[in-house]
């Protein structure tokens, strides 16, 4: 019996985590959990899976909830406990943004096995956090489809044999949208995902392609491969869900049905897999032909950025994440248009100068500056 | 530094075997070869390679050869006598048909590395070969590109997690003629295959979909695999060699350019793998599209035997191949039309009375029998 700490708990990811341990329910227990504002569904979980630990992101949540658990803790503090409780085994980091980094660098330091369903974690503090992950001889397994893909592929391999990366995408909501239609995209546009069910942020960041530009950061800082050996190419079927090429030309690759709770699965069983009867089995016939194109940076130029970021590495991903986030939540509440979410992010990057190899301190200034810095761009 | 023994060295995929020798002249040395007729390749490569042994058909060959090299071994005696050596490390099993049988289990009693690309050998005493296989613990490396594609799929995986297997067939020279088409192909048709670059046995075989008939019941045996458990799919383009589907519903794929010389050196290399820039780099946006299709077994009645004599089992499979060695070679000989090779596999497998469980000198017998048999078909 796995004993679970799940951050997150209510949100896409942390909805489906709880739904594969409902699979399994001899496999994993709740430990712990802990959510930002969504206060039902957190009493539904509660009710549901009676964990021994809730944290919730303020003191009138704790209030609402003070009659259903009796042990409910607060905010960062809160996160980092029940990461480092010796009570659980697997810290799931599943919350949005950046958020979650303490408490996963916590957990590590803790020995804790991670299941990381956050890029941003590695996107703004990847030497940090990988550094931690060596030091410690823990066991680090992405949810992401396209890194969960990318560790199977790896499986029984030398790292050293691992000659390049290719990152599928399948285009997001605007693959189909030419640059110049994209000047009066709606919200409710940009969130109508072709394949994959997801959160609003990562919909939006898919449309933007920002979310393979934040993909092909933590890939290169989860497998340790520099940006010019990682590929990024649009395949709109979304079924190869990523690839390695090893030295002899011979290339592996994870395929499924987009369904999320394989990898979290995964994650939660490596090196072992267990049945998933909820998910269903891919058909190739049935799907008949899978696709894949060039991708175009002058189209994506989120993409663009992502790698001139990472390849500049130090504070600048901080920045290209923490921009990111502010823009597109500016973009979710109406604020600004589809295409002001690039423009934003290329603004906070030009006026950062980067910081080389940044300590934590410094990658949480840089973040809460430029969050900072972004909002004031519409005042 | 390995020492490797090459059964069938004149062959497509011993000559492709020996190209990826010289490709790593640090890595591997040719010990031992052994040809049939083609008694011109056979002095090239000991000219080039010079091999310690050289086995040759018949004595005839054997004078032809005596000037160039003082040690020629001749017929199935020299097969073993090189395939036990204890000079040799691997084994590999190139040769056309089940005339390596032999050898090969004598190879595997002495607790030789195999590599093989011989497909009748599994076909024809699968069972025998598999039991010496782990009753030596010795490794068994698949050549063949849907095997090794299966056995890299396989890597750093548990068995027991593995819940089908997806083997693709590029369809063969005939795939877009319909059957009432078939009646006139000539012998040259039958060899354009569409993908590969292959011997004239197995490209015959392709056409008729036999091989992928044989290749399922080598999977069978290799992957310890019931035969409902694996799938064959029409993939044209050749590009993902086969499939692994686990238990959780993920797909583990292998991908790469239609070259055989990456799974011979991956055979030579496992579990490592080396560079091999001879071969071609996999670029799937110069390929566009995989398609993928139902397999018709009606079209392809060979198939659809294989899976049958396959679940009977026995000696069922030994007819199956016997049967068709000689079809194809009348059929290429000019004796026989195209359709008639599927005629004279199903006449002999009607006629067959099935023994469970036979022993090597059953099999040898049934062998023999059935080659009589099918060229009296035509008398």
């Amino acid at each position: 019996m796995k004993s679970i700490t799940l951050l997150g708990a209510t949100g896409s990811i942390g909805l489906q985590t709880l739904d594969v341990m409902r699979q399994h329910p001899d496999e994993f227990e709740l430990y712990a959990i802990a959510f930002g504002r969504n206060i039902e569904k957190a009493i539904n979980i509660i009710k549901e899976f009676n964990p021994k630990k809730v944290v919730v992101q303020d003191e009138i949540t704790k209030n609402k909830l003070n009659e259903l658990h009796t042990n409910i803790l607060v905010g960062n503090d809160g996160m980092v406990e029940i990461s480092i409780d010796s009570n659980t085994d697997i810290v799931v980091n599943a919350v949005m943004g950046s958020v979650g980094l303490t408490a996963t660098l916590e957990a590590i330091k803790a020995k804790k096995t991670i299941a990381l369903a956050n890029k941003e974690t590695l996107v703004t503090a990847g030497h940090l956090v990988m550094q931690e992950v060596k030091k410690n001889n823990v066991k680090m397994i992405p949810i992401d489809s396209e890194h969960s893909a990318i560790f199977q592929s790896l499986n029984g391999e030398n790292r050293q044999d691992m000659n390049r990366l290719i990152v599928t995408a399948s285009g997001g909501s605007f693959r189909d949208v030419k640059r110049d239609e994209l000047q009066s995209v709606t919200v409710e546009d940009a969130l109508q995902h072709p394949n994959w069910n997801m959160g609003a942020k990562i919909t939006i960041d898919s449309a933007t392609m920002m979310n393979k530009g934040l993909e092909v950061i933590e890939a290169h800082w989860l497998f340790d491969i520099p940006y010019e050996k990682i590929d990024v190419i649009m395949h709109r079927e979304s079924v190869i869900h990523s690839m390695v090429e090893y030295n002899d030309n011979s290339v592996i690759a994870q395929l499924g049905s987009p369904d999320m709770r394989v990898p979290i699965q995964y994650a939660l069983t490596y090196p072992a897999r267990l049945e998933l009867p909820v998910s269903k089995r891919l058909n190739l016939i049935e799907i008949g032909k899978l696709h894949f194109e060039n991708m175009d940076f002058e189209r994506f130029p989120c993409l663009k950025m992502a790698y001139e970021a990472g390849k500049m590495g130090g504070s600048m991903t901080t920045v290209l994440n923490a921009a990111n986030e502010i823009a597109v939540s500016l973009f979710l509440k109406g604020h600004i248009s589809f295409l002001m979410i690039e423009d934003f992010i290329a603004r906070a990057l030009d006026q950062h100068e980067v910081t080389k190899d940044p300590d934590l301190d410094t990658i949480l200034t840089v973040d809460q500056q430029t969050r900072v810095l972004v909002k004031s761009f519409i005042e």
